[in-house]
């Protein structure tokens, strides 16, 4: 088994609401001290063994996963603990 | 400034609906060597710097940024790239 975690995250210069409403926020909570913040998205994923994981997730990034116009996406792929 | 990435994951046990809608497509686009999925949230944080940076994202974790009862977060706290 293979773990994959992919890492989407908006891609430099598209607007984030998100992060901007959650910035607001930790103002007004009174964390002054944040100048920034980016929202992004992880997905795990659990894979049988099969050749080529690599290029398979990647083709599930750009199927699904991610949107390639606004979004980056990283991958990292490991050995899956047998439980 | 500091770059601190919080990484927010459901609990073990708790349902992902999202991840559930996720590997269900990715069946049905022919992906069917994918056995689990779970999503989870990443929130990149900007900070001035300041003493206690990691207590500080702490609170923001509990006040703000994670449900405690049912998620998980992680943090990364790296010296932030003067631009």
């Amino acid at each position: 088994m293979k773990k994959v975690t992919v890492h989407v995250t908006l891609k430099e210069g598209i607007l984030d609401p998100q992060g901007q409403t959650i910035e607001t926020s930790l103002h007004s909570l009174g964390f002054t001290e944040v100048e920034e913040v980016r929202t992004g998205k992880t997905i795990e994923l659990l894979l049988n063994d099969q050749d080529n994981v690599e290029a398979r997730v990647q083709a599930m990034c750009t199927k699904l996963l991610a949107n390639p116009v606004i979004e980056d996406y990283q991958l990292h792929v490991e050995e899956a603990l047998q439980s």
